[in-house]
């Protein structure tokens, strides 16, 4: 496919498990960090457990010059600074798209890190430069069931944007995941809503004994 | 069935809705209004075309002194001086089931009033005697829908409360409505969560031209 995909901060377990889904479907997937030799390390990993030759490693820099859709996998702390750093290098033409969630853990409970802006992804948005459509979205999905192909997603996903392009051509690219249905949740303003159903699924996950708690939307 | 459902404001849609989901189990519903007379005849309507004995109409200071399960039904803008004016009324160990959302419609879209509190169902807890246990419930799923007994419900619903025995009596009753299965879904502070997943529904219902959005929980 011709759209290339890469991951910023992708080494963790959610860069992996995005890389994993769209590696496997054929896309070209970048997976970065700010240690390009980690970065190398686990797409050699993961390039090889898929059997691909889909997946390099390189520096988040490099990703975020050579990437269409650029997923930024970091904690949401550090999410910024990423964007800071890789800002310059972002291509003509590319989305980012937002798959943190500013959660806090604190006395055993999960709540969502307050913002002027109103959601982590408002927040982001005003940190990217003016001309680079931001999406967000694989907010609600957990990292860990995105990272075992023995899962069946088996669940919608739910996508937000105020660029309505951008947000068509990531459900575009989440579409050819397999057992994943992407929906149109509106502007980014929604983001909101996603970020307290993952902090909601957290807390199901926790208290019903669960560990993959996600979403289907019933009546479309 | 033992428990005696009540439903204050409950003439309008979501209090029909509620009325003749569990009117239908065999709950003794007793539908209330302001206005004497108009549940009067709502009820009357709703037991003709239940063909059931199990609905009757009162004043809402009626109802909320004979019902164990006391949902509120009206607009959330009405909910305080509802709840202001039956307060006195309620029984001892009777449970206040909040079913409002502080939804605002302005220029076409939908969103959240704010509130101190961080949410409708907390900004009513601090209006209700101490004694009361407040659930949160019945927020994402539709008025319509629930209205509507053609529709298979075929979805979860969220229940939350700082109050365990009371949210697992409200969750029982729930137990009895066809192809709905109640959720445990943590604390009342959760209550945001599906406050802004209600917001999230209608938008879907209007961009996706659905009218019937709600949610199934994958991966419990």
């Amino acid at each position: 496919m011709d759209t290339r995909i890469g991951i910023l901060a992708g080494t963790g377990l959610e860069g992996t498990g995005l890389a994993l889904r769209f590696a496997k479907v054929g896309f070209q997937v970048a997976i970065g960090s700010r240690c390009r030799e980690k970065a190398k390390r686990r797409a050699d990993e993961l390039a090889e457990k898929l059997g691909s030759n889909h997946l390099v490693g390189a520096g988040n820099d490099e990703v975020a010059a050579s990437s269409d859709l650029i997923f930024l996998a970091a904690p949401f702390e550090h999410a910024t600074g990423i964007i800071e750093s890789c800002k310059s290098y972002f291509r003509q033409g590319c989305i980012l798209v937002d798959v943190t969630v500013p959660l806090v853990f604190q006395n055993g409970r999960v709540s969502l890190l307050p913002l002027q802006e109103g959601s982590g992804s408002q927040h982001l948005a005003r940190r990217v430069p003016p001309e680079v459509p931001l999406v967000a979205t694989f907010k609600t999905i957990s990292a860990k069931v995105l990272a075992d192909l023995s899962c069946e997603l088996d669940c919608d996903e739910f996508v937000c944007s105020d660029w309505p392009q951008a947000k068509a051509r990531v459900m575009g690219a989440m579409r050819s995941i397999r057992s994943l249905r992407p929906l149109d949740a509106g502007p980014l303003r929604e983001a909101r809503a996603l970020e307290h159903m993952t902090a909601l699924a957290i807390g199901m996950n926790r208290r019903l004994k669960a560990r993959e708690v996600r979403f289907r939307v019933v009546g479309l």
